[in-house]
């Protein structure tokens, strides 16, 4: 797997995927020929098929030991809450009410009982909070533990999916939920603290704003929940379709707390506010005319794409010294792209 | 996770989801209470999610490395189609038509681009097979590799959900599809052979007779995939309904291929034909009077369940020594209760 990058496996999956379901090499055991229409496939947040009069949406996601958490730092709830969350997040983020979960978990022997018990109460705990529910699941054996949850939403009858691709030029884009919280609890955790207690527990149960992102399905021209980081995200929607975003650094929310931290640490702010993901907050862009929804702030705009300029950049704050007003350095950032 | 064994494991997550789903301890996001209507929850195959006017069915299934499959006895198709079949399988024995796949894999850094790929061809093409799509997924590193499958059903807005809990005193108890081949194909290859080939192929890449199972929908009253063994899942139907069934062990389906292996191998026919799961043939239990579909075959019948006797037992072969006519031993198979 070192021979390529995830974008572009996932990209030579896909290909496999739709060469060998219209293959006819294999016998067929059904005469009918497969009639489910998807309209929104495995590109987005989650992939929308319509059944008839309801759509579903369909989203997955896993969780590795070691990679996405460390029990040491993460207790069974915190690693519930998570993997439901960064599902669930992907469903609202289509516009969809989420439904059910489905977990999968491989689990070594030496896993106690009371965190697996802790870590079923924090997938009900955040399921609930979606208005979800947990409906079932698989267990095995295995040498590390992984979690993969299984998110489905509904699409009612006339709603729109609210897709990568539909953000359009003069479009505002605009963010709720926290933003660097998690990145910078992870941080805190990895240089030994474990306070600013509300930081690092941002980072143990991120908590995405559901409600903002029902309400902002109305109107958003595009949506997606902040998983990468901000400018990963930006580019991911700027891509899909096919324009550019211009964000403003000083429009950005910057908490005390968070402020406070990076001063402590010595750290970057703007790292964690510009590349911080798994808060799971909601990126969306709205018509110009367009009122944002409760708890959507304006952070910038879709502007046209042109030859030779990035598809993502973000105007530095003014009075920090060599950024003041110019368009900040973005290629430390997952997903930056210059054309 | 050594305390408890897995039945009572998944019984204690299942109290621990109710309990939290239930609880006022934390906010909801969301004023609505959840109004997705459960069916039938995780005990079953599948679940079964009443959205409205369509029934969404759900399933998942974890497979690891080296826990249920080697690289080096399966290829990446194999892999593919087993954890397919095994996922669509639970959808259809729902009475539920397949409809879509979403995986997620964790990936060590060393495996090949091309199994990643082959494993892709395999999962498109059982889902094709069974009138399904892959329409997602999530792919993450880790130590061992490990796919999770999870399949999306339909059930029409008249149909009825195929329940483990349906089987009826007097109803007939069949089988469709293939019966210890699966086993008998890792036995094979445990013994360092690797033929005869049609038997280790039934191993690597099981063939579930979706065909029959969506045929038996309209009549059966109970329904299940053979996964963990005959005799565990005639348990899971028994304790399941509240009934006894007394199978036959001179009529289950016994191939030459399966005679002459076991014979070969100095292996018991019987530990395939009552312990070996995997193939994932379907076991139903249909009326008396009724007509089986295309593809079953009668093996026993449904009795009244009676204190002090096992709620499965098969009645042994005539002419072999010390079973002719006599309930076999039960007791070296999983699912094996006496009561």
């Amino acid at each position: 797997m070192a021979e390529v990058g995830e974008h572009k496996l996932i990209s030579l999956i896909g290909e496999q995927l739709k060469a060998e379901a219209s293959s006819t090499d294999f016998e067929s055991a059904l005469d009918k020929p497969v009639d489910v229409e998807v309209e929104v496939d495995s590109g987005d947040d989650a992939a929308v098929l319509n059944l008839g009069s309801d759509r579903v949406v369909v989203s997955t996601d896993v969780l590795v030991e070691e990679r996405h958490f460390r029990v040491r730092w993460s207790s069974g709830i915190d690693v519930g809450v998570k993997v439901a969350a960064a599902n669930l997040a992907d469903i609202a983020a289509m516009g969809a009410s989420p439904v059910a979960l489905v977990v999968a978990l491989v689990l070594p022997g030496t896993t106690p009982l009371s965190w697996v018990l802790d870590l079923a109460r924090g997938l009900a705990r955040e399921a609930a909070r979606a208005g979800a529910i947990v409906v079932g699941g698989d267990i095995s054996g295995g040498e590390a533990i992984s979690v993969t949850a299984t998110a489905i939403g509904r699409l009612e009858t006339e709603a729109k999916a609210i897709r990568l691709d539909g953000a359009q030029v003069g479009d505002q884009v605009a963010i709720a939920g926290r933003l660097g919280w998690s990145e910078a609890g992870l941080t805190i955790l990895s240089r030994g603290f474990s306070s600013p207690k509300v930081i690092v527990e941002a980072h143990r149960q991120p908590s995405p704003d559901y409600v903002a992102a029902l309400a902002a399905a109305k109107d958003a021209h595009a949506m997606t929940d902040i998983s990468d980081g901000l400018v990963a995200d930006l580019a991911h929607i700027a891509r899909a379709s096919n324009v550019a975003i211009e964000a403003d650094y000083s429009l950005l929310p910057q908490s005390d707390e968070l402020v406070q931290a990076s001063a402590a640490l010595s750290v970057e702010l703007s790292g964690w506010l510009l590349g911080g993901g798994e808060d799971h907050g909601f990126l969306a862009t709205f018509p110009s005319s367009a009122q944002l929804p409760t708890g959507f702030t304006k952070v910038g705009t879709v502007v046209p794409r042109t030859e030779g300029t990035a598809i993502v950049s973000v105007l530095g704050p003014e009075g920090v010294e060599g950024s003041g007003g110019e368009p900040m350095d973005l290629r430390p950032f997952r997903g930056y792209v210059h054309y």
